[in-house]
């Protein structure tokens, strides 16, 4: 057995990740970094690119260390970030502490969770039986087509199957921990088209106006209420974001109308259910319906996994976790195919923002949480 | 008494006319031309040019002969013409006789009905008591701000008010003859602006959604039904003729979202009615409406003026005129608050487009027409 104290070296490794500029999607040398970290450790490393334009190539990092019969813990994150865009107080690709922060893009979302499991690592014993991995992607910020679905695949090949996952993204709020996910809701757009005819106002009866059918649609949309919520999610929720008709002049009654909403939605339904019940609705009124489905959702009913991180967050903190489904999708959406799966990782206020920052004592103190995560999920 | 017989010089006046490019706002030799067949004549011209950008300068001609006292008998038209766009198989102000047919932009609205107008001048006694009026602008197919209701003005300072009017629009829908309008429908354009707070779909809670509340304006401005129609007019009728809301991020809650309705309308409602309806509509959900009254509606209730042109078109065509009040707007609607107004004029079915043109036999059959109108109506 050997162990080494590394609660220093966070700031360190985050340093050395936020230096490798890594707008999405990433490859090269952020990944080489991660690697020469990790295979000192004992950690076989899996790097490979995959994907063609628009939505690749793309770089993955798949690393694991098997220590014999054991529970299989996953990390999984992300090493590319989205673009810094204009006004940063200092180089974004340049880490630099000001006060108790250190400054940088990617600082919480999310090197600086990366840096703190690799730390983690370096202070967990590395012969208590079982394994562990990591499951870095290089597009989470993007379409994430060829990320974490191609290091699933990747996974399967080499015989891998977590038991249970931990996400790094920033799920903190007001202080680091006080928020774990354990869920996220689907998401999916649609695109209505109404076709009418085009006519002159003063000559109704010659044309066919999309209008005022698109609006019984959008009226019968809005009034339609998908679910109250369950124990652990939100109401699923229906907006409009957009309406075109693109017509610019006064006396013409315009030949097609277009709408397009967005609906995030919990366990109760399916992206595909829920086409299906908009392109019905539409369909009374002579809509056609397109649509894409950004993500389905995921709930770890709460347990095992979601107290485990909750306890070593107390342990470390005093904090309480929150255990929550709110906000956007993540990469989870796909993980939690495998096994239970949670998110947890720092404060996201300056997350996609200028000037992003992370406190060093949140560094600090999540790999603690992180060090604690491992033994338990371990000894499991 | 002095009477010549110019059956044959309204193909001549015609062409002269055609002969001037006069795309709207009309200036300078069009009315030049006019001007010099009527002071032969015997009628005083009055042209003057008034109004500033972006609605005018504009030109104008009023001319009057009176001859004793007696009735006032106005036509009314207009010298200016849309452009003609290109593909005309014919230059359009090099006025040619093909077959049957004069060509040239102008040829039906409405420069052939001006010529067959001062054609039947000249068939018709100068000494006949009463006054005949020529009310022209130069302004009708444009915005029409300094045109027809600066010559109500200029007529006024003249101390002339007529008795009747004809305006010389072309109605004939399939023969000459065969349509007389009695009345125009009004119009209203209504810009309707819901405003909202801009938000992220997974956090509707931060945002307000505009869109709904729009729907919902546009919902209830569907189902008002304005009237069943009357005697004279077709239901009043409400498009929807755009929406906009030009938001291009899926996952982002619009801040405002516009919609734009036209409104024509019969005189059982008046412009400044129909906005206050719509205004208290929006207004229940947070809409803010903008309008612009295009035109008020009008009628010549059917009786002396109605009969006499449609006699006058049975004695020369045979032909049994409708009385109508459909179509867009036109200048009747501001003549129509001096006297009794009707509109009879050549075949519509060229006008504003490629190849416009008038059979030479209707511009002889109309000049009688207009002859017969003259003698009627200074005789009633
Ligand atoms: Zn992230
Ligand atoms: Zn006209």
């Amino acid at each position: 057995m050997s162990m080494t104290s590394t609660n220093a070296d966070v700031v360190d490794i985050a340093r050395k990740l936020i230096a490798c500029p890594s707008v999405t999607p990433a490859r090269g040398e952020v990944f080489a970094v991660l690697e020469a970290m990790l295979v000192p450790m004992g950690f076989t490393v899996d790097r490979f690119v995959t994907g063609e334009a628009p939505d690749g190539p793309v770089e993955n990092l798949l690393a694991w260390r098997t220590t014999g019969a054991g529970p299989h813990f996953a990390f999984a994150g992300h090493l590319d970030v989205v673009p810094p865009g204009d006004g940063w107080t200092s180089d974004p690709f340049t880490p630099e502490i000001r006060g108790d922060l250190l400054h940088g893009r990617g600082a919480v979302d999310m090197k600086g969770s990366i840096a703190a499991f690799v730390a983690a690592l370096a202070s967990v014993p590395d012969d208590v039986p079982g394994t562990v991995s990591l499951i870095i992607t290089g597009d989470e910020e993007g379409p994430a087509v060829y990320g974490t679905l191609a290091l699933m695949d990747r996974m399967a090949a080499h015989g891998l199957r977590p038991d249970l996952c931990l996400v790094g993204e920033p799920t903190s709020s007001q202080r680091l921990g006080d928020v774990i996910k354990v869920g996220r809701r689907g998401s999916v757009n649609m695109w209505i088209k109404v076709d009418g005819v085009q006519g002159h106002v003063a000559y109704p009866h010659l044309a066919d106006n999309p209008v005022p059918r698109l609006v019984r649609i959008l009226a019968a949309i809005d009034a339609v209420v998908l679910d109250e919520g369950t124990d652990w999610f939100q109401p699923s929720n229906i907006e409009i974001t957009n309406l075109e008709v693109g017509n610019p002049a006064t006396n013409v009654i315009p030949a097609a109308a277009h709408a397009r909403i967005s609906i995030r939605f919990n366990d109760q339904h399916s992206g595909a259910q829920l086409i299906e019940r908009i392109s019905a609705i539409a369909a009374t009124e002579g809509g056609i319906v397109s649509a894409k489905i950004s993500g389905e959702p995921f709930l770890t009913e709460p347990g095992a996994l979601s107290s485990l991180v909750a306890g070593a967050i107390k342990d470390v903190t005093g904090v309480e976790a929150e255990l929550s489904t709110t906000g956007g999708t993540s990469d989870a959406r796909f993980l939690s195919r495998l096994c239970p799966v949670v998110e947890f990782g720092l404060n996201n206020a300056t997350m996609h923002k200028l000037d992003e920052a992370v406190a060093v004592q949140d560094l600090e103190d999540l790999t603690r949480i992180y060090a604690l995560v491992i033994r338990r999920a371990l000894a499991a």
